[in-house]
């Protein structure tokens, strides 16, 4: 339908991509979800893959082509969040073992070929919920596909604060180098940090809701945020944080967030603060002048709206059924 | 007199170094200050000390002992700030020039043997607001002060943002090994940096009217505060930020301000982040205990009392003449 | 020809790149020259791949496919060597303008497709004389090549000093990033940088008697190879050192050389040593057990077996005509 | 006696330390050794402190002051190298305890009275053997004593290689900070680092004359070396180096060794090359002038001359006896 926006949606399926991928999904009338690469992150390489073929058939969008990105960072070892998102990615939710296949043996390949096979004119947003490091290869090693990018949509960083360490969260933290070529690449950046995901939350009884609600996919997502709370860091918490479905909701319906054009550095020293997106809040540069950001950093949410609009999403696949 | 707080001063005088010159002297009826040392820093160690002789005497406090203390920072070059303080350090305000002289050769030998010659259970505030080199040198070399120190109440860093780069506070930019000494030496710490000096500033009204004033001491601080309002940072401000101002009337009203318990640590990489101070805003540790800060980091003040005491503390010299 | 072994060309011409491509032109009875590819380095990607273009054709081999590869390093703005390579990065030597085109678009595609479809059970050997950005992307983008590289020889870092800096050489130091994927990925490497580049140059008189020699392509060489004697680094040297065509002689004479295996790693930190390939020289690990290398570190050679090959490579050409 | 060299040793006893002590006080005809500090290093500083009190003793020399240094490195931690000297610090040798006491409460402060305390016009070298903490602290708290300081000659760093880390020598690494305080103060610097120290060794059969040869001093020294042989670094090897004893051993026979002028920087970054010893071994600067070294470097020795001196000065003990 020629008014759907084009979508491409990279992620480490992990929990809050689960909600993401019900949050986009839900919301196929008005996108065009041209495709999902896997990106280690969470898990392991194999394990999100397989996790990004199960959710896309479980959700009944089985029609969605999945490829496999990176199996690791740019330049180190893969450091996943097992402890978060437990040993298979989805919690203790086990999903059907899916049927169909990934589409292509080169994800990244997949992924150019794709986007350059847009009908003329059209743009595509990239959403990347994970490491940004499948972003980071294609953009280096296909810059013919830059120009088709409207915008990369990303769930990671913080203008304040960090997850994994005092400063940095965990999808930039996992490849600083890849986050660096992304958001040097000169493509229209929001960033979607912790300053606005942690705006956002489902309460305690709000996932019980979830878990009592009879719904499939109401029950397997309730089951997941679930385990959240199991983590040190919700252990005191009344609600958790579903950082990757703020993202994708941001997508769908802007209008209930706010942010403010900054200037983003990644920090990809060997210091405490590797990983950490140095944004720059001073409104003045060296000669006086107001700085010119190159990210819209999101700092702002209406937080009852976005459960009323999350909740809303997750039922529509049981009301449907 | 008994009751009075003994205070050793370490400062870089510098225009907001001179405004809390007046406000400890203005309140020396409730202050022993022991003696004051110079630190490279806004200015070079010529001209800091030089102004430290000067401004004790302009301000009627010829006998309080001012030594030299280092002449750079300890690892790098010395690297002013005259942009901002002027070539003399105090703006275009001229002060006669001091009769009295250095109270000794080596500043830091005489700081610590002013401390151990403190009465038998007596303890010292250290309030420093240049570069912490004095006080990292003074710890590491005089082990045996430790005990004496009842905590040291600095002008440097932030929780949130930076002055010099975009996460670095001047005085820890300027030299952050000497900061990581001092975080890590386990003596009491209260941190009033960006954070809470930002929240506290006169007007330029308020500034006009010191120049006004017709006395002696305001017009001169009005002076130098008017230096301020033509560096880049300030130009379309309408207010100025006198940074170690505001650490000194904490010593003495400390009701008027707030803060947190921080574990706090100082980047001293090579990295974009060098000179941060890095506290840690997480309420969990790795077993999802709560941290126990090392500093506390203020963060809260009550501005309108602020500009109330800060003007009464300075016409308080020129009501005496 | 069934034995010839198949190689790709990856170059920054770039004047001891110009020296390269004459050594491996000259031996195209042993080696299957597949294709070259350009990397920004001496010089930037518009005048390398321009280089590439004419050097091929002027050399009598403008079968042989360029194509362009990488702008830039994977995360900094290039930094050219134009102070010892010259503006058009050939030094004061002009070559005629070229007729062939590219031989595609994206050059990493390009490459990827050379190498799979090689025919069943042949590999190939990546000869690298530039910064490593377009080998790390090719790697890690299209990690389906990695098992047909036979091995990768570059020109590039040291075990023991540097030229750039103290310790890093340039082509590694333009883009470390790069050179640290390159040497993690597990394909075997022979690292031919300045420890053995040191021992082979080619006296004042050999340069000499290349441009006096009559010969078209013996004099374009002098010519560039003179330039060389006007930078700061050979102001006072008798010969000048050919890195690339060290590397190239190395590739169809290896019996004139020696190394060792070393354990290499490469120091992506913002430190002082950015840039440095670590070499282990230590033999023993923290079991006592001997290291096992990842790398061949060439650090022997024979000069003078070597300045006669090299010489007798550049009149081969001008013998034909 | 006039013609004395003044001379004040800074160590971290440990065995190698024990052997230049024997060697300097077997010289003390020809020195004057003004006292000796301990800094903490290959073992804590309660036991090298202990230990230079016991070798003092041990080696009749009960009479030259001894007084505690630094408890560990300006920066970190103290990381110790008990795998190297064992538990004591000393190996399997086990000394008297000592009967005399510390000369001062604060060994820095009466390292600045000795040396200003020195007759009109004459000046003091410095043998460091330790980290750098000390020496550190010495020149930036007490300027005052630089223009006494004659020349610091050191056991630490490398032109080449390392032994903690592939780049990083022991003594530099556990405390870079102090390190390059001490490279650039502008006092003359000798570098007795792996370069040399690795030309200078005993070998098996050597130590094992010395556990034989019946003397008290000697057997001592025997059973220390002995301690070497069983570390994984020495494991494979046929000699021992005894770095501080090859230090000390310059002190009085500088005719056996040669070096260069050198310009050394040191590494304070957090990456793989902290604490390496950067020396720059090209013959030109930027301008193409011949670089001035900071440092003497050395790098020759003669090892037969070498093992004939070391084992005399360990026997001229035992002969008094």
């Amino acid at each position: 339908m020629e008014n759907k926006k084009n979508v491409w949606l990279d992620a480490d399926p992990g929990i809050d991509d689960a909600a993401a991928f019900a949050v986009l999904i839900a919301y196929r009338d008005r996108l065009n979800i041209c495709g999902i690469s896997s990106v280690a992150g969470n898990q392991s390489s194999d394990r999100v893959t397989a996790n990004a073929l199960k959710l896309t058939e479980f959700l009944g969008a089985a029609d969605i082509p999945v490829v496999r990105g990176a199996a690791g960072p740019l330049l180190r070892e893969p450091a996943d969040a097992g402890d978060v998102h437990g040993t298979s990615g989805l919690g203790n939710c086990v999903l059907p073992e899916p049927k169909k296949e990934l589409a292509a043996e080169n994800g990244l390949l997949y992924m150019r070929d794709v986007i350059l096979a847009l009908p003329k004119g059209e743009q595509i947003t990239i959403m990347a919920i994970g490491p940004l490091t499948n972003i980071a290869l294609l953009i280096k090693t296909f810059p013919e596909v830059k120009e088709r990018i409207e915008r990369i949509v990303l769930m990671g960083g913080a203008a304040v604060g960090g997850n994994v360490t005092p400063t940095a969260e965990f999808n930039i933290w996992e490849d600083p180098e890849a986050a660096k070529i992304v958001f040097d690449a000169g493509i229209p950046i929001v960033m979607c940090g912790l300053d606005v995901t942690h705006l956002c939350g489902l309460t305690r009884e709000q996932v019980d809701g979830l878990l009592e609600s009879g719904g499939r996919v109401q029950r397997a997502l309730g089951e997941m945020l679930k385990f959240y709370f199991e983590s040190p860091a919700y252990q005191n918490s009344d609600r958790v944080y579903i950082h990757d479905a703020t993202t994708a909701l941001y997508l769908v319906h802007p209008e209930i967030f706010g942010g403010h054009m900054r200037r983003v550095d990644v920090d990809c020293s060997e210091g405490m603060n590797r990983g950490m997106t140095v944004c720059d809040m001073r409104c003045y540069d060296d000669d006086g002048v107001s700085c010119v950001g190159n990210v819209l950093v999101l700092d702002q949410a209406d937080p009852v709206v976005y459960q009323k609009l999350l909740l809303e999403a997750f039922a529509s696949f049981d009301r449907d059924e």
